[in-house]
């Protein structure tokens, strides 16, 4: 292209659906972070792209430009360095079992995460959780830990990426967090700029994700491959489905509370399953475990305690109660519990999980604009998954919440999003399910 | 509604395709013009407004909102008002014949204008082709010109509706001016808060009019109507087919003189046709002239010269030349002179009227942001239209351009929008076609 598009030409040619080089999404892009473009000629981009989707060289541009917006990590000098990211999902809190799952088998895990969009919340949200934990490090502290301990995690540091937060502040504003194109360029600006060689992506799927379908997961996925063609990556992706709240906690503390049963050995098996796929494919990734190997190399060392001593030094380095894992009493839980009362008996047959990640958010534990501060100490219990018993008068979750009234409206959402059936002989179906 | 919705909610809202009635959109829109939003948040709602339309009640919050931004004309004392407003469309120039012939017929017609949006002129662009002509009166003056003269045309006084001023300059950086909610939402906040009891609407549609089909112009006429309903107006719609510009010259010194082509009983059959039937419906609806009969007398008055002699009073009062109308040699033209050539023998099957009108935007008569300033002098003429025989070498338009390279590209690109086909036996459809 010899005269470069002007912003709003190229966002004249977008709204045409009009073929857009990579490089003018870069120029553009990049001409809004230096505040050559305003604000609204980026949401307006955003937006396109939310309702129609990007194409790959859109994405690539976008991608391009938030790498270019700051610093690389190198980490040559750690040996078999990994890093993992997710799209998101409500009740996903497999990074923090995979993390020091992982660091376990060997490799050097230097993880960077954000805070919670939308109706998920974030790693970095519940980390802050844990009582003493710093989510800040300067970049020499961080890499001097994941040599020293095996792995670090880390509020995003704004020398890398900075364009990300920027864009992400301004996707939180205009309700375009979900778009599954802008966040393959969102995650593989930080994972590539982070500078792990091996890298294992999650993608997730259902209505309580950014991909709506096992295709556009699929999709998605293999977006995420190509873009980091030619960056000398050894890319896994992992499309997993979150058409429930995976695991049975929604919440920040909640959801370190599941980690922790998991990393001793026991919690949800969905969330175990996840958890030891991350890390197994992250290890062979990295080239510390066989190919084919990982995950049962994970689960040895879920079953074994290894992950849980890794975890334990893991936090304590980073200024945590290491305590955490083996107490979760030292979690703060919120003052009110309040039962979702079943009203019949019958069978689980399907949980909305957007309508639960929405709840829990009102509920205190996500945001409903972007400068709110996340209660961490509130969420719920999930009782009863899909193709479960529940029995008309018992619990089929438990919420906790900072008081009666926020806790009796959720119990109220709660129930609409549990679909009960009432089916005979479905006893089969809940012990197999059951963890 | 209990509690507003905060910004972000209303957007989730209309991201997921939910219901958001009326006053939650007044109140958004009213608070992103108190600054309580950013200009990311309206930019993002005018893009999913451009990408999926809008439902009537939120067109209807939108339009509420932008009127109670500012004052309402009161224009009771002058007896039978009336005001005209378009959708636009390429060449579309009939405002400025159809104003002077309703002025003619009794009607007291207080117009107000904008500037150019897109890939079309606007009426006070075109207006500021004319030397001396003032396009800002205060508004006592304006209503003073109008009692008086019988008619008056102004550019968009900030004391009414200073909102839809910001609107339209958010709507021009992002690409999102062609959207036919936001635009009828903008033309009936200006008509409503404008003061004229007896309103004629003109909804343009194909390829180079904001509706594509003739579907979406009468949906859009009858939206108009249904936004006007409460506020005592008497509302008639004009639906106007823009397949290929309207009339012959697209540009604004040029369409101002195809104009007094027209006042003076000549210049094209289609444009007479249109201001005509604007200028009759106006009479109507203001109750000057008796049911049915508005066009024929519009006509007699193209005919008789009153009209033309009330297009030299109007803007003589504006300090304008009067002689515009009848010397147009006072109107300035662009040095260079391109012809665009047939290259075969045919008949013109279509012209894309989009493209001539992005054409000529890029010439200089239009705007590619929004600060540009308008090239009064440059535009196209026309010397074939659908239906009329060409004939290799000769020209198929005139180019008026600043310079032989912009000319020469606009001739290149006049070729490719005007579509001949080598068909025998036209003759009759150009003979009949032609005015």
């Amino acid at each position: 292209m010899a005269i470069p598009l002007s912003p709003l030409e190229l966002l004249e040619r977008t709204w045409r659906g009009e073929y857009v080089d990579a490089d003018s999404v870069r120029r553009f892009v990049r001409s809004w972070l230096s505040d050559g473009a305003p604000d609204s000629q980026m949401a307006a981009w955003c937006a396109i792209a939310q309702a129609r989707g990007l194409d790959r060289e859109s994405t690539q541009g976008l991608m391009a430009a938030l790498i270019g917006s700051g610093e690389r990590l190198d980490l040559a000098s750690l040996g078999a360095t990994g890093d993992l990211h997710s799209t998101g999902g409500v009740g996903d809190n497999a990074s923090l079992v995979a993390v020091p799952l992982a660091a376990a088998l060997g490799v050097r895990v230097a993880k960077m995460s954000r805070r919670g969009l939308g109706h998920w919340g974030g790693t970095i949200d519940k980390l802050e959780a844990i009582p003493g934990y710093r989510t800040t490090l300067e970049l020499g502290e961080f890499i001097g830990q994941v040599q020293r301990v095996g792995c670090a995690v880390i509020a995003h540091n704004p020398r890398l990426v900075p364009g990300d937060g920027r864009l992400t502040s301004l996707r939180e504003a205009t309700g375009t967090v979900a778009n599954r194109d802008l966040i393959a360029a969102s995650v593989m600006s930080k994972a590539l700029a982070g500078g792990a060689t091996a890298l294992a992506l999650e993608v997730t799927w259902g209505d309580g994700a950014a991909c709506g379908t096992l295709e556009q997961a699929q999709r998605t996925a293999e977006l995420m491959q190509w873009l980091a063609v030619g960056w000398e990556r050894e890319v896994r992706t992992i499309v997993t489905a979150i058409r429930e709240p995976l695991g049975r906690m929604i919440g920040n503390a909640l959801e370190v509370r599941e980690a922790s049963d998991v990393l001793r050995g026991g919690g949800p098996a969905d969330l175990r399953r996840v958890a030891a796929r991350i890390a197994g494919e992250l290890a062979e990734a990295a080239g510390v475990v066989a190919a084919g190997e990982g995950v049962t190399r994970a689960e040895v060392a879920l079953a074994d305690g290894s992950g849980l001593a890794m975890a334990e030094r893991w936090v304590e380095a980073q200024g945590g109660n290491p305590a955490v894992w083996s107490t979760p009493a030292v979690l703060a839980i919120a003052p009110v519990g309040v039962p979702a009362l079943a009203d019949r008996d019958g069978v689980v047959e399907s949980i909305d999980a957007r309508a639960i990640g929405e709840s829990v958010r009102r509920l205190g534990a996500g945001r409903l604009h972007p400068s709110q501060q996340v209660d961490h100490a509130v969420g719920i219990e999930l009782m009863a998954k899909v193709g479960e018993t529940v029995t008309s008068g018992a619990p089929i979750a438990m919420i906790h919440a900072r008081d009666a009234s926020l806790g009796d409206n959720c119990a109220t959402e709660i129930l609409a999003a549990v679909h009960v059936g009432v089916r005979a002989g479905a006893g089969d179906a809940a012990t197999t399910a059951r963890d």
